[in-house]
């Protein structure tokens, strides 16, 4: 920590700063500046207690962390990449690219059978679909529940994709863990700290969505609940911010891509659908992200999107969803994956 | 909902969104502009199937809902104030100007008791304190749990104050019910639809702080949730979003408090604390809430801020509160309460 | 500066990091931690060539600034309130409440005279009115020019009151000073740094509003632009910056009023009209601002806001600002102010 | 423009705001819906007196624009893309993906040329270099002036580079105009009307970078300042929004590159090094933009970007660079650009 304190204070007043910093386990070391005296606080931050409180002392103008508090995550704890296994045949994280893909809800055994097997054909690994949703208003569909849970189940069995379904309760960890491959936890719930616990618990891979406004490194801080839980198998997932643009629904924020590489050894997904809100800009976002080092796409496809129960603007039809993956093919050999 | 048509669309595209606006439930009203072709959709936008699923319709520039998503807690849906009953001697939302006033953790016994003493004696009539709390970081002091909601009762039964303390996980709702006059979910599970309902259930008042980046939209339907389950006893409660500012933590959006009376007519509660995140402006802003017509002020108290176990810089002092609550009242008149 | 290297880096890659330093002029001064260390660089940030550019350095984590930018506008040069004299009636700043009013745009005489006198009677000092107004599209009415001028000249000669109007360029600049008597720089322009040398030395008092996404510190350091191009008169003026919200046009963050009294000796005005952009709001906005301690308001005021050529939605009638500065009343003296 | 009414109001109540529409040129028409009235307004909104107005009217809830603003930029009034003619062998906008290269700030003539040359050979196409700088703060280096500008027509000689340098007061145009191929516009001054139209007079071609909090519809109405003053030489530039994140000094929000081909006919350019404000993150940005159908880029290099004048930490050396514009290749490739 460094404890910036304010000009011209008593001898008697910087010596109680010194004197609390000793109390609280760290060790001073003043710099007197040309306007100001620094104090340099010497000592883990992660395990002492925390001096940020000295902001409240008069003579103190401002306290500034030096470490990181991310740990378990960081890449300063695991230089390599940690590829994640989510069946016996798909690995997040490694040499392979891999998509995710399929409606935000699911509705009907039809429309999921039909997507499913559409999304296969056009060569994606992973399954994705909404059992339980999180809606914004009490009277939005709020999800077909453990039925769709059933459905997903079944789609898994007769194409043998992997599954990912949303967490949006801890009293169904047990239970969402059974029917699926990964976990995700949304962004509404990305601070949802039990639900993260819950979660890890479950041993399972978990896909983190970034919370709406969640700087990088709270971001990263959440996904050190998961690892601290001691479940290693950690996707973070950028899937666009809060800002003050009103053209998309979010502003997809693809310099986590980058910058997730270089904090953390954990793959990074990146959800072009919600990140636009807007199906006509999905394509042009995949080929970002996959020339940008993505280690995977979550994408929505839906047979009928107009007709969708949730958050029809943003899905891919089936059509469009085969076109993509075409497209993208130069894109991931330039990026040097497979 | 307002659908604008794109320039130029052939007869045919434009006759497919009649037709499926109908489908839906809507009776279509055709406007034809100097470029555009606008359809006013008439029918209840929240009981019929949504339309925005429409923009992703080729055809279709844009589609604007007309009506508000909340009825319950709306002012339409009750013309006069709500006034919530906390215990037999408190009401908030009334004539009277309320303060709730505590440290941000329950710490200790000692702790507790000197603050709950000192701000009973300055005028406050709800202690708060965090029993379970929250924190960034894995490594962060979790709060005392249910010993820290033991101290509350005792502090309770004591000083005759009404208590708030916060509900993190479904499944502690009955047990903080037994302890508690108000239940609080704070900023990070404003959208926890499942926390939401489950604090519902209790009966029991609850208070919804603002998330970090929630449009006063989405803030009044998760106060909806509450409402539609039940249980009509809420309060909303700024405290602060998440800006590109760094000087203080959140940045205080005292426009919510006209805003959420012209709205709702559910009571608006200011926390000043979280809100600025440094004790040296709480006092400013507390005499502005007041003055703008906030029902009541929820202030963090503590009797040593400088070594507080969770977020010294915000907490004032017993002394300064007591001066805080002093200076308050010329404001208080001025806003015509007691 | 504070210089974070990164951890286990070499002897050699340390040194070349501690010569820099020299080179430009700071000393070093070196603190081993546990994991990192970290070099404080003594000497004045603000007269040596900043050190910032030590981040693209690979061996270094980051560089933290320890100094305050900002020199002439801050509360550490000057220690008392710095009172602006605008005319030998009016200054902002002293024991007396001053309120500035008037529309949006100058559009008529009768318009004007009608505002002038009504504003007047209701207790205003100064009148406000756009000549050159800076539009966001080339289509809107962009203001009378000259002749708008020579209408605020008029109504200063007949009612007395001083004038505020906005400069859009440094063209201007010797023109619009001599028919006024503050001259605005516009939320747009906050920024554009020869405007405001421009308008500095014109030698009138200067009404700085903040920019849309301004740091509290980019606010500062614009307006150290003023008081280093030797024009001590400066007026901050929050006016709302831009965030997520929708509900509004923009957020008024009034937590400036305490930041600025706080760190600098200039006056801060608030406007309420700008910041809200819906006059429903305008007057709590204004007993909030006035409890706060801002030192005057800058209100739109129109004869007929919802036939106004500009901003219809955020400007109040003759008659809501004369009740108004009725209700104001009781909170401009509990701030202590006449 | 749509006119929603509040529930309830009177019949005479709804006749004023019809007749005002009428009076104000528009053509109403009356849509009755479950519990509002809405009331199209149908006629041309960019010539027609602003219906906005109406929001402040008591019966009227909201008032909603259906037209587009922007004009002369939109897609609609020019199909294809333009293709801007920077020199005799350089356009922007065609097949050919441009790279824009070259120091924050020229700083003296062997750090120029050494970038020029550097630059050229790596195989850049137009030669980027501030001379007059608009700094935060009035202490910082401000650019050597109409020396730098000579050192870039001393550059643009011996290289047969183009050049780009940034416009910072309008009674500089004619002589920037002189030495350079291409006016920037910085973000700053993005909404500097009285600037953009200065440099729209020189009709050369104009660089217009969004400003820090700049919606896309106000990024296209600035641009529209160009056009409509005859200058149909307009370049967008995407260099990051201001966010709430601190990781970057800018979120870089790539998502503008499909939205501005879809709005509009002009090119659109991405500068990765203010957008990130790391030079470490650059590669992988440009990687992305060029992904994305970017036009070009515009990239900070400096021969030693540690002791850089200005913005040492987002500048690439001259290595980088030269490594850039090779590992960008496969990516060109992908994206059908030469």
């Amino acid at each position: 920590m460094i404890i910036v304190l304010k000009p011209n204070i008593s001898k008697k007043d910087e010596q109680a700063v010194l004197k609390e910093i000793k109390k609280l386990g760290y060790e001073p070391h003043v710099m007197r500046g040309v306007e100001r005296t620094v104090v340099g606080a010497i000592g883990d931050e992660r395990t002492h207690h925390t001096l940020e409180t000295l902001t409240a002392w008069p003579q103190v103008e401002s306290v500034m962390p030096i470490q990181k508090r991310y740990k378990l995550v960081s890449r300063e704890a695991h230089k390599g990449n940690s590829a994640i296994r989510v069946n016996k045949d798909v690995i997040i994280g490694g040499k392979e690219f891999v998509v995710m893909a399929g409606p935000c809800s699911v509705e009907s055994e039809t429309q999921l059978m039909a997507t499913a097997n559409a999304v296969k054909a056009a060569g994606a690994k992973v399954l994705r679909g909404g059992a339980f949703k999180p809606r914004t208003s009490p009277y939005e569909f709020q999800g077909l529940g453990e039925k769709g849970l059933k459905l997903l189940a079944k789609a898994r069995r007769e194409t043998g994709l992997a599954v990912i379904t949303e967490l949006i309760s801890q009293d169904h960890a047990e239970m969402i863990a059974e029917y699926t491959d990964i976990i995700q936890i949304g962004t509404r719930n990305a601070q949802n700290f039990q639900l993260l616990i819950a979660a890890a618990k479950t041993g399972k891979p978990v896909l983190l969505k970034r919370g709406l406004s969640m700087k990088i490194e709270e971001w990263l801080l959440a996904g050190e609940y998961i690892l601290a839980n001691d479940n290693p198998n950690l996707l973070f997932c950028e899937r666009g911010i809060r800002t003050f643009e009103t053209y998309t629904r979010n502003t997809l924020d693809l310099s986590t891509i980058p910058i997730i590489k270089k904090e953390s050894h954990c793959p990074i997904v990146v959800d072009p659908s919600q990140g636009a809100g807007r199906a006509d800009l999905v394509m042009t976002m995949c080929k970002g992200a996959t020339a940008m080092g993505a280690d995977s796409l979550l994408v929505e496809v839906h047979p009928n999107p107009a007709e969708a129960w949730s958050d029809g603007a943003q899905q891919v039809s089936l059509e469009m969803f085969a076109q993509l993956m075409r497209d993208l093919k130069p894109f991931i050999a330039a990026a040097g994956r497979e």
